[in-house]
């Protein structure tokens, strides 16, 4: 089944659009995380040990208001091998808790780099010693700078394994602007990108492609315009809460169904007990805040 | 001491501007790296210690030709926490034979999670379990299509650091002109980005700034009006033979003195045994085509 009828499906099945952003900062961890650590170890092992017990929390508190989560993969990597060893740990919680996830890892590189991360991210690794398993996310963010060639090695391993890619199209930060939205003719950096995703999804019997596209909920100025040049394509729409985006702006994202468009939180869920909206603990509120945005998005679908 | 200062330095005494690539495939090691691993472990623990002894012979190779080395993330990465353990091994040693690191990481993403990734490559995490060391690469590879916001938290952990960046502007790939030569008014987007990474850098006493540019050798045509828009950044210009760029074509690069252009080659010189130009050994061949680059760059510039 294509990625795209699987998150079709998916969507469908828990009823909900919020993909749970994991961007773990080990000086800001939930209370019960720090105190899950091993009685020695070095910094790195001793702050991944809380990572994977914070992420664990995390999942478990708002996953039933979720369709999928999304490790940002910065947060991770800058804990070393053993970071690396909590990403996968939490990549397995995620899955076991029925989320398909989202690997926050915006590679893009030449054609043979581009293999190598798509093998790590999506596959696995053939070498003399024995397959190396990937993470096997069921997708990966992808960034389109070096062009179609640099994308064609991550479609290729995502169909492969029936995983997709989220393309960045036009983000949700304030310096988004300066490149992504220079002028091209009568369109726009971010237009060009879209017809490249345009053309590179293959819709799946859902009506929802295999190749998406992040656009970020602070612009949905040009939601509409990037949904007729990708009339199939999910988008993954980061900056809701932290960053400033609404649910109520992204009604043009869900056209070809209710996968059509995926909000992302972060922040906003993960630390909801500090924003004081009457839940104490951080995993009662970081449940509340998930089930909040699911019914806001659901019903706007 | 800047970066630009210490890159000119180096660059100086060493007499090379040559960047030994290191993108390690685990299936095409060199011979001795495959006999050099341990008794019994996981696959991607064995391919780890046989891709960490292979970089370690490359290094010995190469390095007396050498300025720098750029390992390519992608090819660690995909080994998953063992591959970190190498990529961290091979940093070690690269500074141990005196070589600046480059880490081709390619990164970009919004500001919390651009400054993650600088911490992870350029520097440290503070956790309540300790400080957790970094790669402290010498450089590092970022992607600007985020802009500037997104670029700012890799500047500062550079400065703070005494590192550098190489910013992707025209890279070598021959899909870099399906976004990067997109025309903007009297333009192009690369010219744009040029525009941008000029403003960033702050150049040193040596006339060498301490943010740099990747443009690639295949495309030298490009290079003089890069030099303008960009006229103390070093240029890191890959693409030198596996992808077909001469190092006669880079004489532009080379304006602001000698450190204004660093030749990267990764297959041509790791792989120089299959060409066939009379040295068997896989060393012997990579320190020959190392010194072949380094003199032919040397009496270029």
């Amino acid at each position: 089944m294509s990625f795209g009828d699987r998150l079709a499906a998916q969507v469908a099945a828990r009823e909900s659009q919020i993909v749970l952003g994991i961007d773990p900062d080990p000086a800001r961890l939930w209370p019960d995380a720090a105190r899950a650590i091993p009685a020695s170890g070095t910094p790195a092992e001793l702050a991944a040990a809380a990572v994977t017990a914070h992420c664990a929390a995390l999942i478990d508190a708002a996953a039933s208001a979720c369709v999928a989560c999304k490790p940002q993969l910065a947060c991770f990597e800058r804990l070393g091998a053993p970071g690396w060893t909590a990403l996968a740990a939490t990549v397995a919680h995620a899955r076991d808790a029925g989320l398909l996830v989202i690997l926050d890892a915006k590679r893009g590189d030449i054609d043979v780099s581009a293999a190598a991360y798509a093998q790590g991210l999506l596959g696995s690794t053939p070498t003399p010693f024995g397959e190396v398993e990937g993470l096997r996310g069921d997708a990966v963010t992808v960034n389109p700078l070096l062009g179609r060639d640099s994308l064609a090695p991550f479609v290729d391993a995502a169909r492969a394994n029936d995983a997709g890619l989220f393309v960045l199209v036009r983000t949700s930060n304030p310096g988004a602007a300066d490149v992504q939205d220079l002028p091209v003719g009568d369109a726009t950096v971010h237009e060009r990108l879209a017809a490249i995703v345009g053309d590179l999804g293959a819709p799946g019997a859902s009506g929802i492609a295999d190749v998406g596209a992040v656009a970020g909920a602070t612009a949905p100025e040009h939601l509409a315009r990037l949904r007729k040049l990708m009339p199939a394509a999910p988008f993954l729409l980061p900056g809701i809460g932290a960053q400033g985006g609404r649910v109520s702006d992204l009604a043009a994202a869900f056209a070809p169904g209710r996968a059509g468009g995926l909000v992302s939180a972060s922040r906003s869920i993960a630390r909801a007990h500090e924003a004081g909206r009457g839940h104490a603990r951080p995993a009662d509120a970081a449940r509340a805040e998930a089930e909040r945005l699911r019914a806001a998005a659901w019903s706007l679908s």
